[in-house]
């Protein structure tokens, strides 16, 4: 065995905490099959990597073992699938594959698949306020306001807004990041923000600093998502590849280019890697972190 | 002058300070029409029942004045927006008249209106924990567990689904109370809940006997519901009249008869008012809560 970190080594235990509690979070009972479509829109095939970021953060700050941080990062996962479920609609992006699996309007009916969706926000809030003591009043008020915030209309949703009103029409660099800052970027850096909540007196300085490292990151994460469009595979993705360009979606690749937008995604990463180190945070709280970040970049789905 | 006491005196106020705070809380700012979208969804039309029920809860145990309070009762407001809107829409009721007007999907598009719903509830989470100091924490997290539970899977959407699974096929009285109790009669009780909860100190009896008053007024709302869509006519409504009955929808009209729907309906206003009695308060902190439900079961629309 190595003594050095390995992020996979990393990965791994956290992985299966947040897919053993969001298979226990997420009711199979509920009424007329929502419980079972909820299910199958949550578990087996995510990247998991706004609850990885969000448990990494924790960590940073000395909450990683917190009950509020696996609640956050389970709730997180259930907001980023319930926008997945309703973006595949056919009013939507009318996609029909997901992580290699059809999507839930396919498998359940269009109906279930917009109910479906609904109560896995409302999920999320409610894994956020557990009836127990085990969350801090202060912490679940918090994580609330901060992932209400990123998915709303001022964050997430917004950021589709924007997306839809725009195929086919050309974008500014600032317009389609500021499309980007709502509709992937919010909640991303809200993954962040929700772990240093989870964490007790934080200082400024760390919390700006972990910050710009979520939003920086949430950026690139986008940019790479343009670049994966048109240079991957749907077997490789999960998902219809060139569909962006196909739909004349505005994108970084469309804006400036191939080989522009790869050294932009460079460039992110760098910057996102600086953000660390301005946290003043000692350097092995902050390895998990550094590895998501260099994962998100060099990613290939 | 009269000094004897009025509910539309009482209302009126009431409907002013939460069309204010509504008009004030739904940004028409927000990205690409979407503020527009929930605007029109919200502002103008609404009986505003769950408001004024958490408003009266409130004034009953004291806390009427309360930023709390006022936040809660349109955060349920935004809540039962969203559930109308993508109810509505074609995949679901594919109803194209509410409140005299077409439809959000209509109006805006199917895209939009789903994106709208989504954004008020999680606009609805975000008015319960505001930045500011002005609500008590332990307030905040109640208020947000209540509402999470009342509108997801053990609650609304839940009580939806059954709705769906079950057009065309007829339930035992039993299913059907089940199904209108998590459908339209858990945001009622929630509306009473959180009334209490942003009180400070209720009585253990009290909050026992309020919560029995709200499951017997939502059960009761939803069988006039069910008597007037045989009985009243479209404009009266303000929506499709007779459409249960013509999608052949169980109702407690079609399992019992209409004239006995009309007596159950009468019962269950006497068990409310019976409710009220068992709380303990004075009478004259409970007039509201009195006329509210009497104006449930007497109302034309």
């Amino acid at each position: 065995m190595s003594a050095r970190w390995d992020l996979s080594d990393w990965m791994q235990p956290r992985l299966q905490r947040v897919e053993h509690a969001l298979s226990q979070w997420v009711d199979a009972q509920a009424p007329a099959g929502l419980g079972q479509a909820m299910r199958y829109a949550v578990l087996d095939g995510g990247k998991r990597l706004r609850p990885l970021l969000l448990l990494a953060t924790a960590e940073a700050v000395g909450a990683g073992d917190s009950p509020a941080a696996l609640r956050a990062a389970c709730a997180l996962e259930l907001i980023h699938a319930y926008s997945l479920v309703h973006d595949d609609m056919p009013c939507m992006d009318n996609d029909v594959l997901r992580r290699g699996k059809p999507t839930v309007h396919v498998q359940f009916g269009q109906a279930q698949a917009l109910l479906a969706g609904d109560a896995l926000q409302a999920l999320a809030f409610e894994l956020l306020t557990p009836e127990d003591a085990s969350v801090p009043l202060a912490v679940q008020a918090a994580c609330v306001g901060l992932l209400a915030r990123a998915s709303g209309y001022w964050g997430m949703a917004g950021g589709q807004a924007i997306d839809l009103a725009h195929v086919g029409s050309r974008l500014s660099e600032d317009q389609l990041r500021q499309m980007h800052r709502l509709k992937t970027g919010a909640l991303l850096l809200c993954s962040v923000q929700m772990g240093v909540a989870c964490g007790a007196q934080v200082a400024s300085g760390t919390r700006v600093a972990l910050s710009r490292f979520g939003e920086v990151l949430g950026l690139a994460f986008q940019v790479v998502d343009d670049i994966l469009d048109v240079t991957a595979d749907s077997a490789t993705l999960g998902k219809t590849a060139g569909k962006d360009a196909a739909a004349d979606k505005p994108t970084y690749v469309a804006l400036m280019g191939l080989q522009a937008a790869q050294h932009f995604a460079d460039e992110l990463a760098e910057q996102a890697q600086q953000a660390l180190v301005d946290t003043g945070l000692p350097a092995q709280h902050l390895a998990a972190l550094r590895g998501l970040a260099a994962m998100v970049v060099q990613r290939n789905h």
